[in-house]
């Protein structure tokens, strides 16, 4: 046995912001006013870093405790990015857009002791602040303190003021283990209690080298990405990391997340990446199609978070602004597969057969798929069972103050089951067919609810549609559909079959529907399929003839 | 303190193979035969690499232990490439063109008990391996068993029967840790012993990562790389690892490194990226000029090894081949640092200044300089100091049987000392502008041989230069010149010293010239300045009128 002559090199938050700050001194993050951007270079988020990194000691914030942010993406959540894992600390990213009952749980769950919070949303976490008592401090960013009403037992900074006076250089330690806690993010899970997944420094580090990789979403010092996914979530699918390390400029929309700013933005920024989730493409085309602007500075457009609609991906070849379509989780950092067609693929619809697909797995995630047994099904493109992944950057627990756990029916033998049903292609190209719990099971066959709505979906006059598994007595389940029509004349159930024909096996084809004016959805924007079971499984889906609530 | 809820995720290149046969099965490296492409795929590569390590492991190769290659960069070489190491023994690559002797100590100091050797090379190690008490067994390569002749302690198989009758599947292992020994290496310095660095299969994953990362090669499924740069020197720049991770096409050249047959190879098979030292890009150059081609499917040429000569950076641009000059040594993986101008630079002779540097450190690379007491100097572009680099595939060691040894004057505080002397700009762009031992000193002044052998070979009728220092009475050194110029005319030092008046002081204008029809060149294609000094350093250099040899 030999040993190794190299050095051991630690994948360290603390050695990247110290790079990014020397390689990149020019690199910079803009954030949208409403009107302009007001930017931030990286050797300025080096200096603020520092500043907030010795304010946050003199509060008494060492190694391991928890720095909280319940902000929009802007520059100061990006200097907070930086510092917090970088002095030692962890950085725990509240989603803004939770329920005061789970805002509660986490924050108490992470036992919180200082949070950063943009005043827009300061008088939302005021509510909550009563309920966390194991919070000291409050720094309001990009406003007045006065925004924000305390107990008595919480001191209210202004962001300004809480970092005046410290120098603008810190010692960042060289002896932070690169599998220590860097960041703690929540999910926010469709059922139960909100989990914790905590990212380490090496699953971060590996993580933004691979969206700098043309594995990952090869993002380079010479692209602008427009960050639309919230910094709150899955820490903004990494970007602000990733830029860092490839000294990218990013644009941060802050509060400003409708088509119409998020359009003003891209005239003025000219982005040549932008990620976000398909709700918000959606809104966007609308919008582009009510007043057409030139996109072709997109040279790519990352959407994950939900099965992207094949008919969105034609509407952005459209515009030639392609999209990239990326498949991940809260527990998977998020970047778990990227359907990008293999080499040699270049004609139009051969590829568009490869970028319906979830993608290939990159290099540091390892993919398979398994029978209700979790026996390993062979990648031929139609066997189907439940996707489980393993790498650097997959959890393989959720946090707990008093140690982590790693519940049975989450993990496999170190694989994540994702709940998610999928296909992998003798290419290693994967498809979700649909998630565990929403596979329509009707007498004794199996019918994949995504693929029904892409179907439904397909007609040019269903702005949205969602389907679900309802009773049936004769069959065991029968699907229901939920839609969103283009006015009251498309509220026909029997139209809608008669498209669906030529589309699915005539089994599938639904008997029930019902027609809204919204679909609910969750925090994060994906249909919220709990929501939609509790109101209709048990009936109420007869309604047609015209959209509800008209 | 928290923990993170991370899984480990090994970096081995065990699921580097497995990752590469799953999803890049078509992939392939094509290897030229002198009139054609032989193939195989990344598939075969898997089956073939499971039968070579279970015939390897039948011949008792078991965990740590040393296979030797002897080999051009072919498919085999790639198969052993992936099998070696992934079955947790260590892959230890002899270079071609070292002296015997060199041989002979490497083969003895890393205890090789095997060694791949092709045909063609075969009889050259038949010299060595009577030398080599401890070698057991030969496999020889891509031609005839009996084109080696072999001790009687010694057996002697062909590729093809060695591996016969095995299976095409075998389990890798999941229990190398990812700072085990992967593959050995020795330096072919120009002093004392070869030095051998051991790489990890760590060190190796984040470096292929990395050359797939837009702050490295950006290499991707979609490239074709021509991998001139030998397998048996610092792993062929670690492009076959980097393939295998992305998926590229790489095209090998064999024993064919003559500018024909790669201008050949270059047209059969239309590579997007190659990778060579400058010697043989001008070559390549030389006949291009002679025999022009279209060579503009290279999207880049890397360039590494030595420093590129500027004038060859704008002979490719005239050929719409844009060079990249990249940074390192055996002891640096060998990516060190790499020369793509920053965004925003677009200008062509704003971002030719920042061409001609060594580029920026990549993000795993933390790179200083310092002065003779190892004090840090600033980022400035001008202070110049000795270059230092560290992090997870930089050596922090040599390699010694019985423990690594990691010299006082090699390293210091983790930091690896280059030997180069540099500047580094504000903005992170290094420029070697000598090595220490080759600086000039002169009358008190520092003259860097590197500026003025760009200086000199400026000149068009230079066709090579290399500038040393040499003993002088009165200012203790002065610069030498051993030029090749394009015709006897040309031999003319006043004319010479003429033409620099506008380009260096004129201090550092050398007055003793020598001009001869080749300059003595390593084994690796480097000007060496140690021949020269032995040669040319106590005198003799009045020559000129003439080219030497004439």
């Amino acid at each position: 046995m030999i040993q190794s002559t190299m050095q051991s090199g630690n994948l360290s938050l603390a050695s990247l912001v110290d790079y990014s700050r020397k390689s990149f001194p020019e690199g910079k993050v803009r954030t949208w006013t409403g009107s302009d951007f007001r930017d931030i270079t990286f050797a300025e988020i080096g200096a603020q870093g520092a500043q907030l990194a010795h304010a946050l000691t003199a509060i008494g914030i060492g190694r391991g405790d928890r720095v909280a942010t319940f902000m929009w993406n802007n520059n100061e959540h990006q200097v907070v990015y930086a510092a917090v894992p970088a002095m030692g600390a962890v950085l725990h990213t509240v989603n803004l857009r939770v329920s005061p009952e789970q805002a509660v749980f986490i924050l108490n769950h992470a036992e919180d002791k200082v949070i950063l919070v943009d005043a827009s949303v300061a008088p939302m976490l005021s509510g909550y602040v009563a309920e966390a008592p194991g919070l000291r401090h409050v720094i309001v960013v990009n406003g007045p303190v006065d925004s924000f009403t305390a107990p008595d037992w919480v001191t209210v900074h202004s962001y300004e003021d809480f970092l005046a006076g410290h120098p603008t250089t810190y010692d960042w330690p060289d002896d932070i283990d690169e599998r220590d806690a860097a960041v703690l993010c929540y999910t926010s899970g469709t059922t139960g209690d909100p989990k914790g997944v905590v990212y380490s420094h090496r699953s971060i580090y590996l993580h933004s080298l691979t969206a700098t990789s043309t594995t990952g979403l090869g993002m380079s010092n010479r692209d602008t990405m427009l960050a639309i996914v919230p910094m709150f979530h899955v820490m903004s699918w990494g970007l602000p990391y990733a830029a860092m390390m490839c000294g990218a400029t990013i644009i941060m929309p802050d509060r400003f997340l409708q088509p119409e700013p998020l359009l003003a933005m891209m005239e003025a920024g000219r982005p040549s990446l932008a990620a976000a989730v398909p709700t918000i493409w959606q809104g966007v085309m609308g919008q582009l199609r009510t007043a057409p602007q030139d996109i072709s500075h997109l040279r790519e457009v990352i959407v994950g978070g939900a099965a992207v609609p094949h008919s969105m991906i034609k509407a952005f070849d459209e515009f030639n602004a392609p999209i990239t379509h990326a498949w991940g989780m809260t527990e998977t950092s998020p970047l778990g597969s990227i359907a990008r067609p293999p080499a040699g693929v270049d004609d139009p619809d051969e590829a568009f057969a490869f970028r319906v697909t979830q993608g290939r797995f990159p290099p540091l995630v390892a993919g398979r798929i398994v029978d209700e047994e979790g026996n390993e099904l062979p990648w031929d493109g139609e066997a189907s069972g439940e996707l489980e992944v393993s790498g650097p950057w997959i959890t393989g627990a959720y946090y707990q103050p008093d140690g982590n756990v790693s519940a049975p029916d989450k993990f496999r033998d170190g694989w994540l089951r994702t709940g998610d049903v999928a296909t992998i292609s003798p290419h290693g190209y994967m498809t979700i067919v649909d998630r565990t719990k929403d596979i329509i099971k009707t007498g004794g066959e199996w019918i994949s609810s995504v693929e029904l709505e892409n179907a439904v979906m397909s007609n040019p006059v269903v702005l949205e549609a969602t389907v679900i598994g309802v009773p049936d007595a004769k069959w065991d389940e029968r699907p229901f559909v939920l839609a969103v029509v283009a006015g009251e004349e498309h509220a026909d159930i029997e139209a809608h079959k008669a498209f669906l024909a030529d589309l699915v096996p005539r089994w599938q084809i639904p008997e029930r529907w019902s027609f809204v004016t919204e679909i609910p959805k969750t925090s994060v924007g994906k249909f919220d399929k709990k929501a939609v079971r509790s109101r209709y499984a048990e009936g109420g889906y007869q309604v047609h003839g015209k959209p509800a609530g008209e």
